[in-house]
């Protein structure tokens, strides 16, 4: 089922018809504004639709009831009707109490993103709301309130009623009132699609993109979004839509395959999110945070400390991204190591990390990452650590393929094939092998080559996971273990003997994890760390937190670094904060997102995923009784293990294909140039955008050189997903 | 007048009644509840007001109409209460339509941050609106409905009427669905109570706060803030509040006295920001940016555009918050300067700024600043740059002093005195004098002295204001003046000779203004840069840009400097990204936010203050007439002139004063250490936070050092501000 489109047509003008309640005469001021049209455009047909009644093309759409009156699926018509953004006209209450109704009624359809063009209400005499709203809506929203003369008293002869009705109607249709509104409505429609046609030629002219060289970007690449709506975008179609049909509706849904950045979890302008951010804003604002506390802070807080199930982590700083909030974990990572070993302030210190890890653009968190492409131009960046090359793990010809690279194979052999995705990541059992000790082996004889240089380290990480580059789980737990039980190589000439450690502090180094990506479910499991089976000592969380909404990122550190930084200069606190720090807002929507996606885990809203292919039903406990976590050992994902195996074996075009939760990335192969600088996926992204067929969806999708990747959110259904699946196998055969 | 304080006593358990529409039985309910109540506490007094018509001491109180029926002062009921927070009780129409109008009312108590604890509605046989929003509300929020039989049909008998409804209310009064809502209410206000005591505790056992050193942090010292009205948090009292007695209120108003870390403008919880948001929300979530264009983002792009008024500035990128917003500055900085003057990716590049700067807390933002208690104990922190010192601008004893620094005088002189602040800022005027000439001639024998070191320079800046040390407008003026006039200072030996220069491009070094604080009126302009009469060639806006909401920063540059990033390759382009990158709701909220203040400006909102003291009034165009930007000349405060004036003269207390916009500095007198580390401050501080006498307001305020500084919204009152200067001037004379 292709999914629904916001209606924009050139020569149809469609606007939607909301009463503020029942019976403040939404049929007659609708008959009124068409009959009016019909002298107005007199060669135009003119035709208005009652939702349930008829089902008939129609160009002004009346909504029965107020507009939150259910529908016959029990959504109310506001919802219902959100992701088709007509423009609306809203039939004000002229009765007593009516300028409240219509005022409400005027927030609840703003909430969803509807733009209310007209507000039109018979000019009571006793009540003169319309005066009130005249002043209400023209002040604060610069919206015009129209009002027309009351409908004649009701006969009870037939014949009187309708002569009275007809009187009525031919003159208040006549009225300049009446017209002006709809040439209004007339020229905003018009202004409508001009604006959206105008916005990518000068986005292009103003806009600095992130990520972007700009000198290749035309404006036909700027895709402009008129508005969003559970998975997909809705996005003038880049064709020229001046030669289209003037019956070509301008808008289509494009599915967000980049979960927007990686940040969408319960669909784009979801209600409840919604109203979750305009609570805190209407509670508080913004507060600031220094030795205060609110209730979204400190509810937050406490819910990621209770769910995230590391006994470490007792602690929540917070920040506005994913970039600060590993700045942050990195400086927190940096005095714990530095107090602990009795390094000056001045000493060289890096982290110990993984290749290809990318934690953020602030300087800070580049310095984290090896020299790339990402950061080989960037003045001031200067990459500070040794970062590891390590196993990838693909799926290929059906076979789960743990690779090592070329420069590795003397010390670590050549990999394993396993027959499960399940296989890979039992760390635990495969700890027990032969190809454990030899990550011991070559991760103890680096780091003590790295000691003999003097080279001081703070931690291992910031990141276990990235997408693009699947790794091998095992190495990663691995040189987690390695670090912590070997504190002696860390000390250099200068440090001082390491302080007693016991079970509550950490050893060797700090754990640092970045789960800004992967964190919260994104990968099935509310931590990343729990494929590995590893507490860490810190962790950061962002992206998914709120649910695709507003900035927000925590950092979770252990008491044990927390006490790192207490003394009795001021100085030598973390000096580290922005002026929106926890954000109510931010706070309340991430509360929000938290709890309905531990709800779905909880209901077993993905037990029809986890079915198709990853665990067999016996092998997952009920929902109702299950509390959270207990699946954790699960591991699987949104696309179907059909899907994947089928993928796998087209080794003409994939070299490998690996999914895990709600993300899919296909290593595409590619002749000529590797990696960030390859341009192998971009055929197929182009083609998905572009929608390869008339009536299928298309996708809009991000790519890392020769590798595609896409993700759905946490509530995008089993079906859009298959259909997906779908699309994507059409496509990579073409 | 005091502010108002939001209701929240131990005994005195006070609800509000609101009906979802006029004539839902909300008085019959209310009596109802009423009845209930006495009946289960016999010994208390409960009783009920109905506002307007009586101003007794109750506990049920009944708003008239409907949440947003507008009361005498046109103000609607839902907006008038709202600071009051008193828990709402809602009463649902069981009527035709009733649905709708229960769930618009529930939404705009929401938006406004009330906490409806309880749906009451009549049990309708015909309409059965109770079975729907029992699901509704039940599903979506947790709260549960309670229905309750209709009233028997009335009589016209006046004693059968009284007797059948004594009957009906006896017997519903009696009702086990009555006594639970009571005792849940019940029990809900001692949660709250326990709740908000229990906060600074377990804040302080799980939050890590920005900028705080924990060790002498003790729960007393946090603010549990239950919420926040226009200038006033709503704080939980500091004392014990177990040993107070029953009827003392517990919350209580506290004036936000650093605007939420300078962010707030608008007022809290101001109710067009919030729908703003839930606009954005509901019409996008967020979708991501990358060669994408959305409405809010490029309205609000071409708004800073045209009125910032600088003809250099084309390029605007989009970040969470000023220090990310800094770090994209000083790369786009970095790569102009490079690019003109042909060094390589690993030269050593600085900026050159003023001492006592702060742009942010990520690592480059930090490098930004020169070495000082901020960062000294910051692993990775290193300063790259050169920062000049500077003469100083102070009230002290009614004159204006700029005061010039001992080490400064043999080659700046020592300094000149001024009648008005509005001299100090004539720069024009100023830079025809002898003073000018010396700031000359010491800058460029400065920035000789380091081009023979071979130092290499990007941009001044980035910043030219700080509130705590204000600076010679002149100075910051001469210095931007002489690095434009002289490219051949910042040459040195690997450098090709400058590309030729046009008046289109940046000469010398790119000028940063860091904005962040200082920008979007906070100190009475919309840019600071104009008291300088200075266009920068990239400047950085947030914090007052969201008015006071969420996270939001923008980058403005010319482009010229945007110029320097194109090229074939894309490791060339400026790779800077989050992923809430111009998110759809902060746009929409800073369009609002932006939109206001101009009215405000257009409106003359301002004109009284510009009048106590530091402007004619002929010297004020008409605000009808005059377009923005006329009165840029204008230096002006919310603090009055004669204020400023009285304090400058406590010379026992006082070193100096200054304001401009809605910032005030106070430099205190203080015996030992002075800077950062001082607590001169801290006094002054704490006698405003704990309110010096009972029934004056107390103030929340940030200190820096030696340093007390105070700031209003732009939409604090001029009563406000006068009442706030009655308080300062009293508390510095204790």
């Amino acid at each position: 089922m292709a999914p629904v489109g916001a209606l924009l047509q050139r020569a149809l003008r469609v606007h939607q018809v909301y009463g503020a309640n029942t019976d403040v005469g939404k049929t007659i001021l609708t008959t009124i504004l068409c009959n009016s049209a019909s002298k107005i455009w007199k060669n135009e047909q003119v035709s208005y639709l009652k939702p349930v009644s008829t089902g008939a093309q129609d160009d002004a759409d009346e909504g029965s009831g107020g507009v939150h009156s259910p529908g016959p699926s029990r959504t109310t018509q506001a919802d219902l009707y959100a992701p088709l953004r007509m423009p609306v006209i809203l039939v004000g209450d002229s009765k007593l109490g009516g300028i409240s109704q219509t005022v409400s009624a005027f927030e609840s359809l703003r909430l969803r993103g509807y733009d209310v063009e007209s507000v039109l209400l018979f000019r009571d005499a006793v009540y003169e709301n319309y005066r009130y709203l005249t002043d209400y809506f023209g002040d604060n929203y610069g919206i015009s309130v129209e009002s027309v003369a009351e409908p004649p008293k009701r006969y009870e002869d037939a014949q009187a009623e309708r002569d009275s009705m007809t009187e009525y109607y031919a003159e208040v249709s006549e009225q300049k009132t009446v017209h002006d509104i709809l040439t209004r409505l007339d020229k905003r429609h018009e202004n409508r699609i001009t604006r959206l046609e105008e916005m990518p030629t000068k986005a292009h002219g103003h806009i600095w993109y992130p990520f972007t060289q700009h000198k290749p970007l035309l404006p036909d690449r700027i895709t402009a979004i008129d508005s969003a709506y559970g998975d997909h975008f809705q996005t003038l179609r880049s064709q020229p839509t001046t030669s289209s049909s003037p019956e070509t509706n301008l808008l289509r849904p494009s599915f967000d395959g980049s979960a927007s950045w990686w940040t969408q979890g319960l669909g784009h302008a979801n209600p409840k999110l919604t109203l979750a951010a305009a609570y805190a804003a209407g509670r508080y604002g913004h507060v600031m945070f220094a030795e205060a506390i609110h209730e979204p802070a400190l509810a937050l807080a406490e819910t990621l400390l209770k769910n995230i199930q590391n006994p470490r982590l007792n602690r929540v700083f917070f920040s506005d991204n994913g970039s600060t909030g590993c700045e942050v974990a990195v400086k927190m990572a940096l005095r714990a190591a530095r107090t602990r070993y009795g390094w000056g302030p001045d000493a060289k210190l890096g982290i110990l990390g993984l290749k290809g890890s990318y934690h953020g653009d602030t300087i800070g968190a580049m310095d984290c990452a090896e020299p790339c492409t990402f950061n080989e131009n960037v003045e001031w960046y200067e990459g500070k650590g040794f970062w590891f090359d390590y196993p990838t793990v693909q799926c290929t010809e059906g076979k789960w393929v743990v690779d090592v690279p070329e420069g590795l194979k003397a010390d670590l052999g050549n990999g394993e094939e396993f027959t499960t995705m399940a296989d890979v990541f039992d760390v635990e059992g495969r700890e027990q092998g032969e190809g454990s000790r030899k990550y011991e082996a070559y991760i103890e004889r680096t780091l003590e080559a790295l000691q003999k240089q003097g080279r001081k380290f703070v931690c291992p990480g910031p990141s276990l996971y990235e997408t693009h580059i699947p790794r091998d789980p095992l190495f990663q737990r691995t040189l987690v273990n390695v670090v912590r039980r070997s504190p002696h190589l860390f000390a250099t000439g200068d440090s001082q003997s390491p302080a007693q450690e016991t079970d509550a502090t950490w050893k060797g180094l700090p754990v640092v994890f970045d789960e800004v990506f992967t964190g919260l479910y994104r990968l099935g499991r509310y931590t990343a760390s729990s494929f590995l089976g590893v507490h860490p000592d810190v962790s950061v969380h962002a992206k998914l937190l709120t649910g695709g909404l507003v900035p927000l990122c925590t950092t979770l550190a252990s008491d044990s670094v927390f006490e790192a930084f207490l003394s009795d200069d001021k100085s030598d606190a973390l000096l580290h904060g922005h002026s929106y720090t926890a954000h109510p807002v931010g706070c309340q929507v991430a509360l929000e997102s938290l709890q309905e996606m531990q709800h779905m885990e909880k209901r077993g809203s993905w037990d029809a995923f986890k079915q198709d292919g990853w665990v067999s039903p016996e092998s997952l406990q009920s929902p109702e009784t299950t509390p959270r976590g207990a699946n954790d050992s699960i591991v699987w994902s949104v696309w179907s293990h059909s899907f994947i195996d089928a993928v796998s074996h087209n080794s003409a075009r994939v070299a490998g294909i690996w999914a895990l939760g709600s993300v899919l990335a296909i290593t595409l192969r590619s002749e000529g140039s590797v990696g960030y600088k390859s341009s192998a996926a971009l055929t197929l992204q182009t083609r998905l955008r572009e929608g390869y067929e008339e009536g299928r969806w298309n996708v809009h999708s991000r790519v890392l050189g020769n590798v595609f990747y896409i993700m759905t959110g946490q509530k995008t259904s089993r079906s859009t997903v298959r259909e997906l699946e779908t699309v994507l196998r059409e496509v990579l055969m073409m």
